[in-house]
């Protein structure tokens, strides 16, 4: 999408068609929508907006103590998390590569890398300093077998297993837990009335969490007594001392009073966590890793591959910006800041659900156990890190938040707020994350506040300042074209039936499109309280910046001119007016 | 997707790629949903949310008198019109029947038709009755040229200068106007500020109408002066004493003081309004016309391709039930009762409307003008019948108003009222006229009321009583098989944190996904109040039925199931419990 060459190998053979990772939270459905790629995923997907919690009664049966909303915090966009197997998924995005004129290579995996030690090379953009060996595993004709690659950057996506981690000799640092977990995939015969929403069952028997899928199906993750698995000769489980019956078995004695069978297993396996990260996001900024190739831990949460894909959707664009030699190369160092925090407290947070998850529920003999009231408590305040939502980026050349309080509600660092707002011109309800598609630009959202004659002049003379050569706007400009590194959409406080667009200057309305107005849709259904949702003065002028990624990186009051043009001066390049 | 056998034949060689119709009312926006094909209409196509008003002020100038939203009916699901050139809305048409293995045969025209006079002939469903002789346009080859076939039915869909209505010999009774308009798509270069809504110009130099389209298009329709282009010796306009130039420059001086200026022309025709209906719409209810073929009015409310699309729409399912043996053919009766008052209370409409538009406006100088406060208020007073949305069938076999006590604010013979429930089972939001898709199946709706002991004893009984062969589920569903004829969703009254939906008997929930809780979304966004808004009381069973094409066929409370089987009974075929 952002018109850089790439070559996409993988190991397998085919697709995947069942089993591995199967959730999208709500914030990665936000990503995916900025991709353009959300309506097809939840289309096809099966949506979960509920929670359900089972503890054990008097009797040692379980029976429901709650049911709430399973997506907690009150910004989500998307209230649920989609369910869908990988293969659907990894269908997809390479539905949108082939579209886009890219093939994923299959099966073909890395044999050598070697990363080049001149500085000199590894300084400049324009050479290749990634010496890569790449294998066809289908062919045992040396003719074609072995090819020798050389790159700009490396991107390893592989895995827990990462071998581009391995070759490069990153270590992993954490531990394994001893906590063994089954998981199945089924379509189920129950009288559980919640077996379609996220059920968290704390049984006498153990702990079993079930998440509802596409087409009937239902996924278990069931708890199992460690010994019954676990292989002392080699220190791991080993999965032939279990089967698809003996699993149920165990779910069916924590499901009690209900029924529990399958009319279908489709996929089943057992497994141990780990909770590690890697010491390195990178090797000289340009072999980077991503995903579960640099962090492990529990998928009860659902997080793996949603971190893995908002690990790359940090990077990506920062790879582009830097390759169209936009950002200098500094700008990618954000990317390990960015996201080995995350990492680290996910890892934090994972140590936490687990205990919760794996510990004994408090009954009549054993009043140390966990209790069901803190078993619920712990999962609404992790609401926020699970789907994603409340994720914030530390304070960095891409995070200012020097003047946060001209916008208290629009937390920099966080991903920018969903709000409806209209568009000035035909009042078409717009959501303000459907302007800031992930496009590699930065958006600049210039608030003007109520169009009052003051207003109006002082916006008149925002745009002189701004058509200056000196200002970011025209400084970091390709050819002085402004929109190609910079959209520009200007948020009016007024009303769909008074206020009169045209009166914004030119340069904040390069189409009529990208004027909104703070105000509802036609029937009054959508949107209105933009302003004071984000906390912004609508007797202001303020502006908002945007990363690509749709991260609020910087706010500003409009007389603030100086700290935005030094915020984009600590990574943009600057260029001539009419010179790349 | 009925299963129908069809032939699609179509005179012109190639695809409209430009001018025509271009405006999907909201009612015919939820018809497209009803068949799937809603959601790439509005992706695709424009959506106009507002309306503006223009007037003269005391200088002859216009300026803006009111702006407000342009779908008046407050239970709008689409609050909008769809604007899109007449050649991508059939793309989306042909796509589908081509994905269901239908291809439009073009260019080819019927060139005989023969209706048999045969009563037996006519009365078996079995025969076919009707020989018709199509002719391939490209080929001069006489041993491919001509076809004659044989068929059950054939419907002429061929436009305002209908062939199939000429050889049937049915008149078209009504007149024409002399008002003569022009039309003309541009891009325009404006500073009226309301371009992209739809505007309604009435200057002191005649009435213009804007309607903004997809691609930053925009269409004018321009009233103009009849002796310019109007030929004495034909009756006719002359389309060569026009030009593009010349209608801009009648539109220019409706438009002043504001500019305009075209950076393109696409199309361009001028025309008079005829406001004529066909004095039959059915010969033997072997052949019919639909649309423009049986009523012509004026294009200025964008009925023209509405109208026609529920004409089809009202007699698809009823072929697709007499075909299937399941109705008796009497049932097609129906299409002209409904569809042929309806088609009179446009062209009522279309003369007081054309008034409206071509009616000089009142001034200091001309105190006998229409004022422009009577000419936004009757547009506000025909927003029903514009929109589609208060359209209503009489009372008929398919109509039975007898029990609308019980549901006051779900107008039988109007469409199903949108309103969003939640599934019982996840808590998913649902618009309820997803539920009702046209698949020919009719919908029982059964309100259960809130789930109280003796309610659930109630429903119980219901369900036996329904059960018994005399029931209408079970006398007329092919080999018992209720769910192919009848699609049963159970709605209760209850909170999704609280009901059980598993007490629900098993007729009433064929599926989890059937059962439906009048409740929010768990955001509290969407839905709640459901039984209130239909005026459905929650201390008892109601039932509602909707027919396959999405309009209220009957409502009854469940103490009056005779009168239901005999709502049934005048138009479906009994069938042996195990026969066909």
């Amino acid at each position: 999408m952002a018109g850089v060459d790439v070559r996409i190998i993988e190991q397998r053979p085919t697709k995947l068609t069942v089993g591995q990772a199967d959730g999208i939270q709500s914030r990665t459905i936000e990503v995916w929508q900025s991709y353009g790629l959300a309506e097809r995923l939840i289309r096809e997907g099966n949506q979960v907006h509920m929670s359900a919690f089972y503890g054990p009664n008097q009797r040692g049966e379980i029976e429901c103590t709650k049911r709430e909303r399973l997506v907690t915090p009150l910004t989500a966009r998307f209230p649920f998390i989609v369910t869908l197997h990988q293969g659907a998924i990894e269908s997809i995005l390479l539905d949108s590569l082939s579209h886009h004129g890219v093939k994923m290579e299959q099966p073909v995996a890395p044999s050598a890398i070697e990363v080049s030690e001149d500085i000199e090379e590894l300084a400049s953009l324009s050479s290749y300093p990634l010496k890569i060996t790449l294998e066809r595993l289908d062919t045992v004709d040396d003719a074609i077998k072995k090819e020798n690659v050389r790159a700009k950057f490396v991107i390893g996506t592989d895995g827990a297993h990462s071998w581009v981690r391995k070759a490069l000799n990153i270590a992993m640092e954490g531990e394994h837990t001893e906590a063994i977990w089954g998981v199945i995939d089924i379509i189920p015969d129950t009288d559980l009335p919640d077996i379609r929403k996220v059920t968290r069952i704390h049984s006498t028997n153990g702990t079993c969490m079930v998440i509802p899928r596409e087409d009937d199906k239902v996924r278990l993750y069931i708890q199992l007594p460690g010994s019954d698995v676990f292989d002392p000769s080699t220190g791991r489980v080993d999965k032939r001392k279990m089967s698809p019956e003996k699993l149920l078995g165990v779910a069916r004695k924590m499901f009690r009073p209900f029924e529990l069978r399958a009319t279908e297993v489709e996929w089943w396996t057992i497994y141990t966590i780990g909770q590690r990260i890697a010491s390195s996001y990178s090797v000289r900024e340009r072999v980077f890793i991503a995903g579960d190739a640099c962090h492990t831990h529990s998928p009860k949460a659902g997080q793996g591959m949603n971190a893995s894909i908002n690990d790359s959707h940090n990077l990506a664009w920062k790879l582009a910006q830097v390759l169209r030699g936009w950002a200098s190369p500094s700008l990618l160092k954000t990317y390990e800041l960015e996201r080995r925090q995350f990492a680290q407290d996910l890892i934090t947070f994972d140590k936490e659900y687990q205990v919760l998850f794996s510990g004994k529920p408090r009954t009549a003999e054993n009043q140390d156990g966990l209790s069901h009231e803190h078993f619920f408590r712990a999962s609404e305040k992790f609401g926020d890190f699970i789907t994603g939502i409340g994720v914030q980026y530390a304070p960095s050349a891409l995070v200012n938040a020097k003047h946060q309080g001209y916008a208290n509600s629009l937390i920099i660092g966080q991903r920018m707020r969903p709000q409806t707002f209209v568009r000035a011109a035909d009042a078409l309800p717009v959501e303000i994350q459907d302007m800031l598609p992930a496009d590699v630009r930065f958006k600049v959202l210039v608030f003007t506040g109520i169009l009052t004659d003051t207003r109006i002049a002082n916006i008149n003379s925002l745009a002189v300042q701004l058509k200056k050569p000196s200002s970011f706007i025209q400084k970091y400009a390709p050819y002085g074209n402004v929109s190609s590194i910079f959209d520009i959409i200007t948020i009016v406080a007024g009303r769909k039936d008074e206020a009169n667009f045209l009166v914004v200057p030119l340069l904040f309305r390069s189409h009529w499109s990208k004027v909104l107005l703070d105000d509802t849709d036609v029937m009054g259904r959508r949107g209105g309280h933009g302003y004071e949702t984000y906390g912004i003065d609508p007797a202001e002028i303020t502006l908002v910046i945007v990363r690509p990624d749709g991260y609020v990186g910087m706010v500003a009051p409009s007389t603030a001119l100086d700290d935005v043009n030094r915020y984009f001066s600590a990574f943009l390049i600057p260029r001539g007016l009419y010179s790349s």
